[in-house]
């Protein structure tokens, strides 16, 4: 079992690494009488829900459940009120503690019910998805959707402790296996050579979920966004840099319609852009480009733009990004491999280029 | 001009207290091209509303509205998203501001909206009832209910500012006047004899909205609320003292239905009990209790229980009170006038008993 602490301002929370960790029940940090409520989905819980309550049975917690739908389109504040109601219906008190067994949706919903419910109740993080657990289950940020816009409605609340079973992966779709790669690989690409140049000769045992592989690289993922977030926890500065990819990928997302390419998927065909830009404005080799797609093409993702996208179709969409600061674009792109950095007012024609340049021409 | 710091661990915020402060564009610290949204309820907007919009744009700034229903059964998730939906429309960032123009209600609602937009934005409270001035614009609990129990779902949000104008007092019906005092009252009461002796030679001045004398009385309770929650904000110790005649006034609020007395009301015959228990005990002498009896009545408040209602009738309710543990009375009492204490497994027959001696007999 691996651990990574997360050390923030107020308060540190490990973050614990293993193969089967959900069956023990040492690994909970309950005792006798305690009560928690598990949120998760029916997905999840004809997989792993009987495990996870039997172990805390094993501790004397007396625990419960509440099932949200599953998808995207159930982040909402009419699924957090599924929880508060499950919870008072049960009448938990503020010494109650929330687990979200689950992948992202789970973890943000379940987290930001665990903020409000009585101004703030503890909350144990189980991400069940190898994106959830390399990147939305470390940093705090909690939410739910508006139908006006994605993430509106949410805090930033820090779990007491995240549990990882890699082997939950197992029963995971491929398809988003390997999107949870690209934002492994992401890491390697904005902070971490060496991860990186590991991952070059690792991928393949990666994409066949090999456990002590998987495990290795998720505790070095979940190392390198404590320290991004511990240094920047207000988000002004480095944490910038987890965005890379991402302005082009939320343009293929939104111009696709979400659910079509997965989140992963659409930051692959990103970073690609990235790295060809970076490549054009002097930084990057046309091999270090080359390594990226190859590495991207291993674990089976996307590395050029949709067929029914034309590189015109990018800019209108990421003018309207979160991250354009008075009009001018602010982008992330690589000095080299492993080193990241925020360009802001980026020559358009550069851009278009490097879009241009990542288009499917046969 | 009154100002009163409130000073937490991480952050310090300053309360201003005056007569026509809404209209002076100097008191908002806000500047050029700021966005602003107002939430606030068609009672107070008919009277305030222009005031305050005309001030915040002679600093320049952008100002919008919202308007909730007026009414504690509107403190709800429902009215929450009215203030979202009204803020993603109108695209505010970020780095809005929110001011809560209102009551406790809207306190309550607009500051959980703050604090959960985008993960949180700015807030500056303007209270324009006296309960909220003295009471719940200080110490950052917001909060919505839920219909299986009230204030279950929010967040310890701290606003940047607190404006309290004693001019909209002229605008409040009386009897909510009079239930403001009843905390007032209570602020003496547990922590300030001096404050209460204070009180004995004002109330008439307060009753009749003396605008210097309500000024220093509505900064003298916030200084008295500010140093108790800065001793503790998490709620484990003095702050239980803020409770005194609330055990026994929440029994009438939920005996009667809530709405039949106003919580002040029912707070004033709750503080009779706990003196005449606390006279029982050998605590407080019977000119004492008369003395605090005869300052409720000067303030127009009831201090006998509810024709309606039997003695009886009161330790059922209480026994299902937030503040019983292990199903164990604990009750604030009074050693003094000025000092409160928190007492734990009160006989009951002793409570019933001094229950019965503030029932009315004729």
């Amino acid at each position: 079992m691996l651990c990574v602490n997360v050390e923030l301002q107020e308060r540190r929370y490990p973050i614990l690494i293993g193969s089967g960790l959900l069956q023990n029940e040492q690994n909970y940090p309950v005792k006798q009488g305690d009560r928690v409520m598990i949120v998760t989905n029916p997905t999840v819980a004809q997989f792993y829900l009987e495990s996870v309550m039997t172990a805390l049975q094993k501790r004397g917690a007396v625990t419960e459940y509440v099932l949200i739908p599953d998808g995207e389109k159930y982040k909402t504040l009419e699924s957090l009120n599924l929880i508060f109601t499950a919870l008072l219906k049960a009448n938990h008190g503020r010494d109650t503690t929330i687990i979200a067994l689950g992948g992202g949706v789970i973890g943000d919903v379940a987290g930001f019910a665990a903020a409000s419910y009585q101004r703030g109740v503890r909350l144990i993080q189980i991400p069940t998805t190898l994106l959830s657990q390399v990147d939305s289950s470390v940093g705090g940020k909690t939410a739910v959707n508006h139908e006006l816009g994605k993430n509106m409605i949410g805090a930033f609340y820090q779990p007491s402790m995240v549990l990882i079973d890699t082997l939950t992966l197992n029963t995971l779709p491929k398809r988003e296996v390997n999107a949870g790669l690209a934002e492994v690989i992401k890491y390697g690409a904005i902070l971490d050579n060496e991860f990186f140049v590991w991952l070059e000769k690792h991928v393949d045992d990666l994409v066949a979920l090999k456990q002590d592989i998987l495990q290795h690289c998720v505790a070095r993922c979940c190392r390198i966004k404590a320290d991004v977030v511990a240094r920047d926890e207000t988000e002004k500065g480095d944490r910038a840099l987890l965005n890379l990819g991402h302005t082009f990928g939320h343009a293929i997302e939104t111009h696709l319609g979400y659910g079509n390419w997965l989140h992963g998927e659409a930051v692959s065909t990103g970073m690609m852009v990235a790295a060809v830009l970076s490549e054009e404005l002097g930084h990057l080799s046309l091999a270090d480009v080359s390594r990226l797609e190859k590495l991207l093409a291993r674990a089976n993702l996307p590395t050029v733009s949709p067929d029914t996208m034309q590189p015109e179709d990018y800019l209108p969409h990421m003018m309207r990004d979160k991250k354009v600061l008075a009009g001018k674009l602010r982008l992330v792109l690589l000095k080299s491999l492993g080193q990241a950095y925020v360009a802001t007012n980026t020559d358009h024609t550069l851009v278009l280029n490097a879009i241009r340049r990542c288009t499917q021409t046969d």
